[in-house]
């Protein structure tokens, strides 16, 4: 049963030796499921083990029930092996869960306020873009503040380099520019942010929190809450660094939300009484 | 129960969101047992939660049965927050495994061959020194080689700096001085170490392999192996990088095999048949 609890010897419970995803399911229907199932494959390369019969999946997402759910995959390499020593040849165990979703349309419509994040995340490129189990700098990240009304945390690494948010991804525009942060040392490619890239030009660079005080737009996003456009961001301790006005229409956010059968920016304003 | 299979919601599994120990037990009596502790409350405070009753942890080692064993003790957040998010107060939740152990006396009197590691250890200052859940890292190490010959890999930072090895500590002697890597940006703080350090004058330094090469003799430890004298040192590519003749009588190993109940140096000449 992929639901049932874990034994305790499981070494993604052990040392986070696994993988996991996040998917957004709508009427049994996975949204970006290629890129997901794409992304688990890629991780387990990196990990060096084989995913277990990745086709026993196809029949979950329909399994989700009626409605928007989140379907939450986890792959590990197993029992066995000694200690940190991987077994010679792995029996992967798959487990899943899913639960009820809403979005939260107010934010795509008017924007979130966001803060920068005092964690810097640490430079490993053999995990680096992958959805591994080992995920415990996100969550000292997202543990730095309480207040309801920030949204997100932005990350940098130790040199400054901006990198993603906790759970999402950043995009700006700068001098009519997209860019993105370089995930090849540390961060999560998110699998919304990737699609996007092969639909727009979204150019991935080295840069600190200053390319995001010059940028003229800016966007958190994952596969699962879509697109929020960045209304300000502030400082670790609170301070305004810079405020976004937002714009009319968001042809990021709707080309975004049409992969993932949520409302464009142009519906939203219709959506979202203000 | 400490013993029974885990919830799948639990937050150790996650995101490796927790802390280990494994603890050298005696005919039901914990070595180290204070130190290990210790560690713990230091990792629960790292990563922001109380550990629960540690007074309920007492009575663990008496259970595990006569002769020599090992207590895994692995305490997670538990269940709940959102996402990374934490609960505001948490849950912890404890498990437990024992298993028997056999030490390595030919080990302990021959020394053994380790290898340098490709990969680099990622400096995280906040999670630096614990014993957290998220050793990804490890076991992506520890995968770097089959060879039964080779007893662990030496693990440096991205600067080159030496660290640790996969399990255990690493202590050498430089020009008549004890010398270990300093523990602040990664690596974790062995129990072991950590009271041979209070015993004997151990300088935490910042060096290349370079200063392996340079030790007149070198040890690899922790608290559930003991002391692994190097024997020989190799490249990631199987290259001999340094040779070491081992000492008739090895001081280093006999304190710290005090502490463990295990054999010092003198009685293992004895012990183990050459």
């Amino acid at each position: 049963m992929l639901d049932e609890p874990l034994p305790l010897d499981d070494r993604g419970f052990a040392y986070g030796d696994g993988l996991f995803e996040t998917v957004l399911v709508r009427d049994g229907q996975a949204l970006l499921w290629r890129a997901h199932l794409e992304r688990l494959e890629r991780g387990a390369e990196r990990l060096g083990f084989e995913l277990p019969d990745p086709a026993s999946l196809q029949a979950l997402p329909a399994r989700c029930g009626p409605g928007l759910t989140v379907l939450k995959l986890v792959v590990t390499r197993g029992s066995g092996g000694r200690g940190y020593r991987p077994p010679g040849v792995a029996e992967p165990r798959w487990r899943w869960s899913v639960a009820p979703f809403a979005p939260q349309p107010e934010r795509w419509r008017h924007g979130v306020v966001v803060r920068l994040c005092q964690l810097r995340l640490s430079w490993q490129p053999r995990l680096a873009g992958i959805k591994h189990l080992a995920r415990l700098e996100n969550v000292l990240a997202r543990q730095e503040w309480q207040d309801e009304n920030i949204a997100e945390g932005i990350l940098c690494d130790g040199d400054g380099n901006l990198v993603e948010a906790t759970a999402m991804n950043l995009i700006w525009r700068r001098a009519g520019v997209l860019e993105t942060p370089r995930l090849d040392r540390c961060g999560v490619a998110g699998t919304l942010l990737e699609a996007l890239g092969e639909r727009l030009p979204i150019h991935r660079v080295q840069a600190s929190d200053l390319a995001l005080r010059e940028a003229d737009a800016a966007w958190v996003l994952n596969s699962v809450q879509g697109v929020w456009p960045l209304r300000r961001l502030v400082s670790a301790e609170g301070t305004r660094l810079k405020d976004w006005s937002l714009e009319r229409q968001d042809s990021l956010q709707s080309a975004a939300h049409s992969l993932l059968g949520y409302p464009g920016s142009e519906d939203l304003r219709d959506l979202v009484a203000k």
